[in-house]
């Protein structure tokens, strides 16, 4: 009794630390760590051996002391569902230092499983109705406001022409300001500014929470008139995003939170490539934008890792489709010509804090964000 | 119409790496980064700034260029969730390097929203009928393996007295090994094992998987005779395996695997402290037991980083319960005397690959393996 594989198989490129010796003993470990799990020399049937080990396809070197190793793995082993992919990527093998996925080749047979974004950018900018420039995006905060005040900003940031404005992710259901509250009122109120001023501002609630609380809420939010959600994966999990994004009941784009994805990508020898974290992790999840703190703003993203991740984006993944980068974390008015000219308009800018710096006419300071990203010349 | 907060704080004890002044810099940024994420400056309403900014109590050297900073917080704004407390902890601070959560101190009226591990080491000791010495575990490997062959090596584990045999955590529901033949299998031929030898064998498949798929699993195992559930949280989200441990029709023990948790804890600089991961985190999510890879294994833990761990499973949580350190990651009989003398009686020992490098008679190196933990000097 065989298995009997299709062949398909998918090639992840690891960027492992040592000499090229140990480089190749550390991948074909890697190649066992991530299947069998299991001393290769006691494996007495042969298509275990071939078939699920991972094989290590070729080694190249960056550098001396590190070395890129490409390993396919049967797309049977992945199974057809993300946690199980996730494993085999980097599962046992993230408990040891010096090994980080850069490279992804995923066979159609895998995609397949996976519906990814519903809207994507296409979808996106025809939900918005925002064509041929970047959309633009706040947050309604700080935390610590209530309902009726953050609906008055969101009313505002409507009124002043904003595309797109998404809770901060912070507010959660907190006893000072309750979800259901808060969505109702900020979505109302939205929903009458652009009445009023003609305008068409998406409002984008967090649902981040546990999985069933997590899509109580998304359906909730459809219900009181949010058009689009927030969710943070690194607290809520990937497959909660996934399960929120294939609900037939909600149908809105969501927007992808980095909040404690740090952790799978800050070390630049550990975790996943950038890319692969905001681009294709968020894309098989079924993200439709992907916030990410961008160079220059207060965390410390190179201008390397944001171009990394715009890639992550948009390079094929099958059918899946390309989704928004999404550029916050500290960005200001100032820095609008420099992020058109980085960013170009495949992308939402997402600015906070900064737009409270302006002076209190909150309704002109908007005015100012979305003339410096229609007319970056003028 | 000001805050009203009941005076609870979490405390969270920040590692920073930085000189002294910079190190209070970047604690008064986490301060501000964690909750309102927004310019203090802008802020005009004192209760915020008060209440809802993280306060920053206390700054100690560890050494000239690595620092201690004690930050509280209201309970109020980490809600009653473990993803807004995760993301209270860390979450857009995990985008930064150099910042890790090191200590944590929870107030009663948070840790109330948390039922905590059902079962915990007297209630799992109870549950497998063990006592007054470590618990004996292995799993059933590897990978390419189909129901039949997987529960005939089950059945002699049971027969040879493992007290827990697992699923390897990478069989999940590969076409090769469909995770209900699998379980159904293995379950039947341990009960089976069980009566004829009369040995109590527990039998924990993996359930790790999509939320729904996760909870829809665990009731299929519970069905078919399994006693005990695995789930890897850095794989299916932490709030999955609370939702686990929290049905109703399920109650049965869970074992936390690490896979992709190293992410949260292998960079010493970022993350959180492995007895944080391992300890805390799976005790909120409702965990009985917590793999991770033992020191002197195939994996790069130090014997400090498992001595952190165990005090993380048993120190005070308000009221929730201690929990087994499960070392597992290439332990071997030859090492048991040293893992007893390590980790005492209250410890699950979880030996894999080892016990087939001592001949073809599994039974019999069953029962080295428990001879070595029941009489070890003899």
């Amino acid at each position: 009794m065989g298995l009997r594989f299709s062949g398909d198989r998918l090639l992840v490129t690891y960027r492992i630390l040592g000499t090229a010796d140990l480089a190749r003993k550390r991948a074909e470990e890697i190649a066992v760590e991530q299947t069998i799990e299991y001393p290769p020399e006691l494996v007495h049937r042969r298509d275990i051996l071939e078939q699920v080990v991972g094989r290590v396809e070729g080694l190249s070197a960056v550098d001396e002391l590190t070395h890129h190793a490409r390993i396919s793995y049967a797309t049977e082993i992945a199974g057809e569902e993300l946690t199980q992919l996730l494993n085999v990527l980097l599962g046992n093998s993230s408990l040891k230092p010096g090994i980080r996925v850069v490279g992804l080749e995923l066979p159609e047979s895998l995609l397949a499983s996976f519906g990814g974004p519903s809207f994507g950018r296409q979808g996106l900018r025809q939900w918005l109705g925002v064509h041929g420039r970047p959309i633009l995006a706040t947050a309604i905060k700080p935390m610590g406001l209530g309902p009726q005040e953050l609906a008055e900003l969101g009313a505002s940031f409507a009124r002043g022409g904003i595309d797109l404005v998404k809770d901060d992710h912070g507010l959660a259901n907190q006893s000072f300001c309750p979800f259901e509250e808060r969505v109702e009122a900020v979505a109302e109120a939205i929903i009458r500014a652009n009445a009023a001023a003609d305008t068409h501002c998406v409002y984008a609630p967090n649902v981040t929470a546990s999985p069933r609380v997590a899509l109580a809420r998304g359906r909730f939010a459809k219900a009181a008139g949010a058009r689009a959600l927030l969710f943070a994966p690194g607290l809520g999990g990937w497959d909660t995003l996934r399960m929120l994004a294939d609900d037939e009941s909600i149908q809105l784009p969501i927007l992808c939170h980095p909040a404690l994805l740090g952790s799978l990508h800050i070390d630049p020898d550990h975790g996943f490539g950038c890319g692969i974290v905001y681009g294709e992790l968020a894309r098989l999840a079924g993200a439709d934008a992907t916030i990410f703190p961008s160079f220059g703003g207060r965390f410390s993203f190179s201008e390397l890792d944001c171009r990394e991740l715009v890639q992550g984006t948009e390079r094929r993944l099958g059918n899946l489709k390309s989704i928004f980068p999404t550029p916050a974390g500290g960005l200001s008015l100032e820095r609008i010509p420099e992020l058109l000219r980085f960013y170009g308009p495949e992308a939402i800018l997402l600015i906070g804090g900064d737009l409270h710096r302006h002076g209190s006419d909150l309704l002109s300071t908007c005015r100012r964000f979305r003339a410096a990203v229609e007319s970056p010349h003028r």
